[in-house]
């Protein structure tokens, strides 16, 4: 069957995803907002603002009439930050049939209503089928054929192997997952984690302190999301574990290169202007702060990674609380501990 | 209580766990089996070899003396290369008293027997305790007080918290688990995967190829580990998830930097010649191959590292092997699928 696919946002991963859907043969719209920019995109062929040195196959074709893409797509890609979920799933709903299938990409939770995306979007679009797609992923990578692997979720799981194929190229691996809360709150929890991971290389801390902060890291988002309803084995996978560390690691990362510079002790709102786009681990941190809250989770990362953002504390006197606290068992702090030996 | 502690082997961990316990105020004595190179470290208090850069403080005793110094402990610490520690076992066991406790640093498998570390030293040394120390530590990193999560593991609870109390200080923090076979798994095998990632980046491949293999690396090394008896959950935590992200991303890594010659297609011989010092990966690579033969367990990363580093195969179609593996489900794969939805 011949696909033709909108992606709804011209950002770097929508843009990447354009290109590498398009490099498979798919009948591709990349839809932005602004007129002006969709024809300086068409002129140059490049997206020089978001993904720059990467030419744009000529048969992506570039618009910003959101309805004309919408309707003549079967599959729709939504690629916005993920606090215009809301918005774009609004403004999309009155064209969609319910036959189209939605792709969500967009990593994050809701602010205010602390929902994850998937959640958001069935609110406003009822009716059709939303499957996300998540996992460690640069778009500077992709968009250059870089050796990939990503997992797709939904709750139909016929629905999800049919986008399992769409993606799947020999660069690009994907693999399905049937726990939607856990592949959401994996990529969207990550962010904190890469924040905070940030704040030690900016302090000028070790590999030795990293890892432990992306292991320990990944155990409090396992803990919050079993009691969201998760499985824990997802977030040792390619969504959670698997984007923590491409997010921990990789310069490409903003919310990484954001946290370097509150280790370094520049002032947040400083950063956040000389970065220009959206660093999605700020908002998502105050937001797992409230989960915690809510669920009544240990998360003492989060909470110290909220005190430095939302509260002025110190980074390294945070560092020095979290190294400092009880000493205890590794793993009582699981949430499945089926291994008593003692 | 004060404690003596024998450190046998002055190689870089070795000597970086000296420093740190001497500066917590006990009584350390730092062995290797060459007089010669004692001589120059008590001359110059610098182990410029294997870990330069950093003063000895003056209260370790540096001694060639093996009898020596393990008489006067009550701790003993073995830092020597895993596929030496049946040899130095056999040379202590002679002038050891069932009283003193055994801390094994080393990470490996031993080549014949495919034991691992804590069951060769109960073999030669079957009446004292043996507890493990493992997780994310470069010795660089530790000797200048940089933040260190480690694990503790034991057969007995109260000796295991006493290594724990022994070795804990603000910047090195130490977890308990109970789960000895898990933590000496993680801690061999996360050097295969460290050489599969080098060999990636040695390949050109990007951040994203990367996170993906250490995510289905340690689903792999989970997977082995279940089948000889482990917790699933310990390879999610610092000695296995931990070690493995700093093992593959840090370039203190030996494994990691010998990986990345492999993959700019450099001969594994020249490469061992010029980095001097013992890559544990290769052997354990092997080693892991023969235990999944030997349990039935599919390892994919590692059947293909094996096949690059014993049979000469193309580095760059091992990767495409793994790439183009049929399609599938990433939970499946997984040994605890608790989760069932669909």
């Amino acid at each position: 069957m011949s696909h033709v696919i909108s992606i709804i946002g011209a950002g770097s991963w929508g843009t990447a995803l354009a290109i590498h859907l398009s490099k498979k043969g798919y009948q591709v719209y990349l839809w932005h907002r602004s007129e002006e920019f969709i024809k300086v995109l068409k002129y140059s062929r490049e997206n020089k603002k978001y993904l720059p040195g990467v030419l744009l196959p000529e048969n992506i074709l570039l618009t910003s009439d959101l309805e004309e893409c919408i309707t003549r797509s079967n599959i729709v890609i939504l690629a916005v930050p993920s606090q215009k979920i809301r918005e774009i799933s609004k403004r999309i709903s009155f064209c969609l049939k319910p036959s189209q299938i939605l792709v969500n990409v967009a990593k994050g939770i809701e602010n205010d209503t602390l929902l994850r995306m998937s959640e958001v979007i069935y609110q406003e679009i009822p009716y059709n089928e939303v499957i996300v797609l998540s996992g460690p992923s640069h778009a500077e990578e992709v968009a250059k054929n870089i050796p990939t692997t990503v997992v797709v979720t939904g709750k139909n799981k016929e629905t999800t192997e049919l986008i399992q194929d769409i993606f799947l190229s020999p660069t690009f691996r994907v693999y399905t997952n049937p726990d939607i809360i856990g592949v959401e709150l994996g990529g969207a929890l990550k962010n904190v984690i890469a924040l905070a991971a940030g704040v030690s290389d900016g302090l000028g801390y070790g590999d030795n302190s990293k890892a432990g902060l992306i292991t320990r890291g990944i155990v409090e988002i396992s803990r919050l999301g079993h009691a969201m309803g998760a499985c824990v084995s997802t977030f040792a996978g390619l969504s959670g574990l698997g984007d923590l560390i491409v997010t921990c690691t990789s310069m490409h990362s903003r919310n990484r290169r954001a946290g370097i510079e509150l280790g370094r002790g520049n002032k947040l709102e400083n950063i956040l202007k000389n970065i220009g786009m959206v660093v999605e681990g700020v908002a998502t941190t105050s937001a797992a702060y409230q989960l915690a809250q809510k669920y009544d989770i240990e998360m003492p990362i989060t909470s110290e990674l909220y005190q430095v953002l939302y509260h002025n504390k110190n980074a390294k006197e945070s560092v020095d609380t979290l190294m400092l606290r009880n000493k205890t068992n590794e793993m009582e702090q699981l949430t499945v501990p089926y291994y008593k030996n003692w």
